[in-house]
């Protein structure tokens, strides 16, 4: 069951973008100051002043050391199309004052992306607090305009990217996990992004259907207990014929086969007594569901009672099905203590598959969903279980631990002049300059610090010793020879500022810079994978975890500090 | 700057329904099992049995004891344009099993919603777990179709609009609520549908332009803290001049003028020594804000320093601007001791008042902005502050406090039989039959209890004695003689069941039953205000809230537990 991608797999250097997953990003998707601000550049004369923003987070999500970055493709994507109608630039004149001027509502008309240039880590890739995740370029007015979009459309990504990072790392490798919580997310995009950014996370499948047309995911999905209670019992089964798997011949009567089954597992040496009649609602129901997916049947089995009817009706069907030469899927458990009931499942196929030799049967599937969490995850880990996969689904999509990451957009450059922001809190205070970043790697090949420079500093170099300082804290730096310098930064939209090239909406090409293919999702899932695998062990641990270093060189510690005196205001002691 | 309504404030029976806002929200917005088993139906040759749902939620968020139903309207526009597109299909065959048959796929291209009937409680109700907010009644498998897209709708609209109402409990009536939130919301129609929800919720204004174009909420902002930033001194301001409020004359150099209020301010006898010198970045970029826009000048004070340079800078640039006859707005906070600036700042609006006698001056507007929720104003209020207006981002439209409503889609009858959804845990045993809810109001006007009863049971009449009962607790029941007894829900889509006129897509009448008019989004803010202000105040406090007491009658009350005992297995005790 799995969709195919036509998503914007395709994109290269000089190839078209497409718009935004959703239609409503648009240039309105914006805070009213946007407009006003940009108002006032324009009456200024400062509109097209060249800024540098960072946007960055301040603190990793969830009480853990890291975070992945994610949602840069739907950025590339909405300033590749970025352009007011006619409409919407009625609707700011509107909305501004009347005593604004014409001239900007020209202005506006003719803005665009062309003189905007995007540097950005790699989606997929994992990340830390106060080192940019994109660094934005242009007119200040323009860039202004860019910033509620880009941090709206990063924010969840990012968040919900890590949470289901989390969740694989609780749940295991061997584990397969399902995203079941659209009807849970904070609306229809919500719904849609978390399916995105969950299989980027580590996730194998979604539930959601246009998620899986819209990117490609992988869809599991079989059936609700409403499915069971709107069946009342077996006798209102019409047509009750079953073709055997390779066509050979024909159950005429495939019902009548799963009440023999039932009534020969109740009677066994080793289940008699486990259970009494069974629901006969979840017996219809099971067999219908196998009647029109005879090679994929998976049950829901906790309708009404798990082990007292809705294993033993899945057991029957299952070996009814193997008789006609179809493999059985498995079971899902919705309610109840999913370790015990799992173990006592797996107990209750093992016996099926020694007491009637059906090899494999011990095997069959189970999954587990209801309210899971991290949490969860961990205490069904530590008391044993026999789930396979997890359906997760409220708790992953809406964040429910930690509902949002303060990702940022803060002006460190105008006019090569380099700004700070200050605050009474220095973990609000902005690093200035436009900055480089790098990952530098130690011997052991694990990332050990990420240090960012000035623009025009010489890059740290593989086995040359560099100082790493931190960026506030004038006690706390360390020298550090990498063994690999990696720069994290990368230009992801080059806009068009070298050459002087025809510029066409959506198909903007890249004459003067190389332009950075925005990846595949399937490329960035693994990209992903592999960025936490290398992780050192005692970041990601769940307790405790040790942060992650994150520096400045010397020059730039030094540098932040001077104009931090040259901003604040000097007290007067009376 | 309030934008104008294009919503479909205008639907009434008989008109078009416009599709649902955002354009992603198509029947593929759906769980893969509503398909598998819309599959199933069909193969059993079930699909056309008439079923009824329950939309329902189990527990009031937030602590709370009440919540507010909203995301009807968004449900209506999407089954009045419910329709599976060529692709859509495609897309379903290629997810499903190749074994699935041909006529499915022809069935799924006949479906539509006029065979479907849906009742509500109207939007912008205070409403009470276990009621029905929705009941939906149609074929099991188009129904089934609906689960999805209802329930995201109704969740996440229903838990904001929540939230809001319950920051404006904490802050009251007289202060203006501006909903910040589209930067941090969860995805990009996050942010659109808390501008919307919010506002019904008692909010007064957005700052996300989007939302004020699709709902016509008003609009506010002015600027950032890299506005700030972005100037370097006032000697880079070319154009100095301004044209009196009155037009009758200029100031040639506005920039000269503020800075000779400065010092007047400086070194007045009450305000000397309080200030040094102010940071000059700041005055320039408060100078050209009010320059853009000397009607609507609010200044962000905290960049630097609020008491040390942003106030004296703003009361400069509005001393000035008062000279020309303009009057400022008001200053804005966003960080620090949000309690105490707001009244340093309002004793030096005073002092400025009396000092240079500009009346009114005192009565500058304080927003206060910064991570607020529910605690960090009640701690306001309790700490003593001079905030007029709160900007309320994050914590709000994330429901940070609680990311989720569990709502839930239950089938209560098929083929006119009463089903029942058993679980371990009682909370989760769903109250079977077609229903009708009641509210009933006690002697002083107030709410006391819902009650549901079966479909065709008289409703309770005014001043008859009623006997209401706890659904699942014996014990608990009580009499109630009603003053007033209102019928709950209503028919907002009654489908085409009893006529046989021509069906249009987006254009459904109602030949049979009258359809409720969906009202404009004024109205249903109004309606939220009004149903908040006659709860019991026991019931809306934010200590230890007194439950309200949801109810059956004493039919539904036996009939619920005669299922009960028949669908539950009977253990054998060994």
């Amino acid at each position: 069951m799995e969709g195919k991608a036509n998503g914007p797999s395709e994109n290269q250097a000089g190839r078209s973008v497409s718009g935004p997953t959703n239609p409503m990003v648009t240039p309105l998707l914006n805070d009213l100051y946007q407009f006003t601000m940009a108002y006032a550049y324009w009456k200024a004369g400062k509109h097209d002043e060249r800024a540098v923003f960072d946007l960055y987070f301040r603190k990793n999500p969830f009480g853990g050391e890291y975070t992945i970055f994610a949602g840069l493709e739907e950025c590339i994507r909405f300033i590749a199309n970025f352009k007011l109608t006619e409409e919407e630039i009625t609707f700011v004149r509107d909305s501004l004052p009347g005593s604004c001027e014409d001239g900007f509502f020209d202005y506006l008309r003719g803005i665009n992306c062309s003189d905007v240039e995007v540097h950005a880590i790699t989606e997929g890739s994992v990340v830390f607090p106060k080192v940019p995740l994109l660094r934005v370029e242009g007119p200040v007015a323009v860039v202004q305009l860019l910033e509620t979009p880009f941090v709206n459309l990063i924010n969840y990504a990012s968040l919900v990217t890590t949470n289901a990072a989390r969740h694989r790392f609780v749940a295991g490798k061997s584990k397969m996990l399902l995203e079941f919580g659209l009807r849970r997310a904070q609306g229809p995009d919500g719904g849609i992004g978390a399916s995105k950014y969950c299989y980027i996370g580590g996730f194998d499948a979604t539930s959601n259907v246009a998620a899986g047309k819209l990117f490609g995911i992988p869809l599991r999905g079989t059936h609700s207990h409403a499915f069971v209670s709107s069946f009342m019992s077996p006798d209102e089964i019409i047509e009750k014929s079953l073709k055997s798997s390779d066509g050979s011949h024909t159950s005429e009567d495939f019902v009548s086969l799963v009440q023999t089954w039932l009534s020969k597992i109740q009677w066994s040496k080793s289940l008699h007594g486990i259970f009494g009649e069974t629901n006969q609602s979840e017996l219809a129901a099971f067999i219908s569901y196998a009647l029109a997916f005879p090679n994929n049947f998976l049950a829901l089995v906790d309708t009404y009672d798990v082990m007292r009817s809705g294993v033993p009706n899945f057991c029957a069907v299952a070996l009814a099905l193997n008789d006609l030469g179809y493999k059985a899927v498995g079971i899902r458990l919705d309610s109840g203590d999913l370790a015990y009931l799992s173990c006592e499942a797996r107990k209750f196929f093992r016996t099926i598959e020694k007491e009637f030799g059906v090899p494999g049967f011990e095997k069959m599937s189970i999954t587990a969903s209801n309210d899971l969490n991290e949490e969860t995850l961990d205490a069904l880990n530590k008391q044993g279980h026999e789930v396979d996969a997890f359906g997760i689904g409220t708790y992953l999509v809406t964040c429910y631990a930690q509902a949002a990451l303060g990702c940022v957009f803060k002006l460190v450059e105008i006019n090569k002049q380099p700004r700070i922001k200050l605050s009474e809190d220095v973990s609000k205070v902005s690093i200035p300059c436009k900055k480089r970043s790098y990952r530098l790697y130690g011997k052991e090949g694990y990332p050990l610090v990420d240090i960012m420079t000035g623009e025009n500093e010489p890059p740290p170099k593989v086995g040359e010793r560099i100082l790493c300082r931190h960026p506030f804290n004038e006690s706390k730096r360390a020298y550090v020879v990498p063994q690999k310098v990696e720069e994290l930064l990368k230009c992801y939209w080059p806009g068009s500022s070298g050459g002087d090239y025809p510029m066409v909406f959506g198909d903007v090409q890249c004459l003067n810079k190389r332009r950075e293919d925005l990846p595949t999702l399937k490329d960035t899932r693994e990209r992903c994978i592999k960025q936490l695998e290398q992780m050192r062990p005692d970041h990601m641990r769940r307790l405790n975890p040790t942060p992650y270093k994150v520096s400045v060189s010397a020059k730039l510690y030094d540098f932040i500090h001077f104009l931090w005196l040259n901003e604040a205001p000097v007290g007067e002691l009376q």
